[in-house]
């Protein structure tokens, strides 16, 4: 497959600088794209490559053209227009319609006539998988789980009993949506169960990273909104709310009936407390530890980076001294007022 | 199946307010309960809730009773009281006896009488699988594995060889018990692998949740205590032990070799070092860092929660300063001496 | 099957001290061994049982063997040497040749002839899988994955399409390797996808932990050099490579396009941002947070260990006063000059 410039420019509505019929035919880095591979530059410290860049032609933001003598395809929005120009180039392989003969099927699963189900899956009792759907080698997709058309579970996932996927939803392998909440009660030391009857919602357009862990409600339902995308490794509690388009980056934990808005952006490795609110437009960056509702939209942080590990000890030592200093400095200004 | 509050009481041992004849079907939230739903108040957060519940009937703790005009259940702990009342009106459901035809069995397996064994399972030889116990489907039982009378292995769990899973134990999808610790030896600067030879002890009555790793002990045994509660993606390292009914939330790290006491709750996303011992009845809060022993029961927390960004970046800088503070503040001490 | 200690010693390149003929069956720790178990010292915290130890014989460092009386193996590295001890006593056990009639494998994928392929599996058109390879229950190879010789993927393992595995790997059950990165572009609001088309290539004798996730790159691949170790539940994003001979422990997440470097040892839930670089030879303590390069080889910490929870409140609101204080100190400064 190959495509011109013009093709291009016109799927993500950019103009071509230099020859509108350069053919392209995959993709490339600014480094390693060759004279085929249509390039781009959204991240300003990959600005130094462009002078050396072989690739056939790259695509830039408007205003960052300057200077840059191979073909180009000037855009608003640099990442969104590759992103764009990428999956003209590289749809999602559509897996082939059909039930593989290695899979099990329960009798009273309700398939649409062209999903595809492929080696070694489960499919219990009730569920009900639409139109264009696709359940990958080894997932396990149990009771009354309803999944929406074109959506493409990959394989080793696991959707427990009654969870609901919307359409066009991506579920990467390793992906467990619907165990139960950690719901416990402690009896006199001992805890016992508190069952986990809510489902998971899964809302159009979300993407799910791999071994990703979303709990069903304790009561009422976990539910992620529409367009929502959640990285690798992330874990979500019983009754957690997620808005739409909201995204997360890997390896956050968000703790139980905590909401989060819409809009917002999470950074990697952050961890949510239990039983709060986030509201819409909040970014965290990562490893953010947060502990209390934030009812304003913004940027909040927390966390102090590594330095040497000689300092950092010392820098330890001083904080645990630190009430000790407020009291000394509150001492001199007293004796100095005296 | 319906419930009369007279028998929901006399099952939690509570005492009814309200009329003793009225009937529940379910269990619901505060604010969604209806008619036929029970619902309860364990946390004061939601007493705000409760003039306006639609609840058929509510459980709550003695002293909490005032002012309520609908149906009461009165408990001496109302979240306790709830667990009891929702475990009888929604059992765990009891997966029909059988060995699925798609399932692997090996034939040196023994398995007692009326056990589950889901589709696409491999169970391998010499593993031994007690009467009542269930295999969830495209789960893998590797040889000489042990499961207790009445255990729940769920979806897609990893049991590798020689591990033992006691009585009532429930395994949450994805989980992987038994895989080699981290190991490595490193011979003039390439790493080499260090057999992991133990074995990874489960108790009785432990839950573990979806996609928690346990890894083998190196030489002895990794061993997780009676009634230990686990929740999502915890990671445990070789050869560490936990003590009886102690509670680890979501996305915890604990390194191998490390020892943990009795009645312990570990806040999620807490990270503890390797070869270290925290006693009985240690609480630590989310995100905390250990790195030394614990030696005596309390509540011990770290991490600095979020601010605005513009403020932490601040204060990252000042804390970078704070050893030249102290010093300008002895200076400060000692001229004012002078 | 038994070895004398002069049989070990001679493997292990060391010298019995006491009886060389002494058979040794298995390994125990120096608490726990019997007669007839070979132990080691390598961690001077457990020194103290060397007096009481009933092992039958035990490895330890020149220097370290003063006023012990059982039977010794004395060698440069008592780490080493007991790898490489065990090693010999416990090899790693080989999976039967042969495709198990459960399993799944395209016609078009090519299989050499010893290679053991275990119930469930699902392997996919063009798959290629060397001499010596194993392929665990449950696990799904997809589409155009090539794994060399001797290699062994445990169960549940998913490899996506076009990855390519070393010689002498082990991945562990539950990993996830080649899945989609997380590229997604923010179109007016809304998250597009950004097609991830490059691959994950994992180098000889590497060795991959329980649950672990490693993405496929976006454009270029994703690299994970020679003999890199990495724990349980690691998160590596898109386009990030490892350089040869580092180790990283359990919980770390690295996000994307970040290049680390060879001999590099990552503590346990470090956080790693995206495109930055670490030279070779870094040492990172558990729970760092990695904000910027590291261009110098050294040991860097970052983290406030814990402390009892009234203190932590404490010191959290001095932390937060740092700024104030530090303009009262200057305030002091200035009024003390004058």
């Amino acid at each position: 497959m190959s495509w011109t410039l013009a093709q291009i420019a016109e799927h993500v509505n950019g103009q071509v600088v230099g020859d509108p019929d350069y053919t392209i035919r995959s993709v490339g880095t600014l480094t390693h794209a060759g004279p085929e591979d249509l390039s781009f530059l959204a991240n300003n410290k990959y600005r130094k490559f462009l002078a050396s860049t072989s690739a056939g032609a790259v695509i830039v933001a408007a205003g960052a053209e300057a200077d840059i003598t191979t073909n180009l395809i000037v855009v608003e929005d640099a990442y969104v227009a590759y992103a764009q120009a990428a999956s003209l180039m590289y749809p999602i392989p559509k897996a082939a319609a059909g039930i593989h003969p290695s899979a099990w099927v329960h009798p009273e699963a309700r398939l649409a006539d062209n999903v595809s189900i492929a080696a070694q899956v489960t499919i219990d009792r009730g569920a009900v998988i639409a139109d264009g759907a696709s359940i990958g080698p080894g997932s396990v997709i149990e009771a009354d789980v309803s999944i929406g058309r074109d959506s493409v579970i990959k394989a080793n996932v696991t959707l427990c009993r009654e969870v609901q996927v919307g359409e066009r939803v991506v579920i990467h392998p390793g992906v467990v949506i619907g165990a139960d909440g950690f719901g416990i009660a402690n009896n006199q030391g001992r805890w016992i169960k508190v069952p986990q009857v809510g489902r998971v919602i899964i809302g159009d357009d979300v993407e799910i990273g791999a071994n990703t862990t979303i709990d069903r409600g304790a009561i009422d339902d976990t539910i992620i909104g529409q367009g929502v995308k959640l990285d690798n490794q992330i874990q979500i509690g019983h009754n957690v709310t997620i808005g739409d388009h909201t995204v997360i980056a890997g390896c956050v934990g968000i703790a139980g009936s905590t909401h989060i808005g819409s809009h917002c952006a999470i950074g990697g490795g952050t961890g949510i407390a239990g039983h709060i609110e986030i509201t819409d437009g909040v970014q965290l960056t990562g490893m953010s530890m947060v502990t209390k509702s934030i009812t304003e939209a913004g940027v909040y942080s927390s966390g102090i980076p590594i330095e040497p590990a000689r300092q950092w000890h010392k820098n330890v030592i001083r904080y645990r001294q630190m009430d000790k200093l407020f009291e000394r400095v509150t001492l001199l200004e007293k004796r100095l007022k005296d």
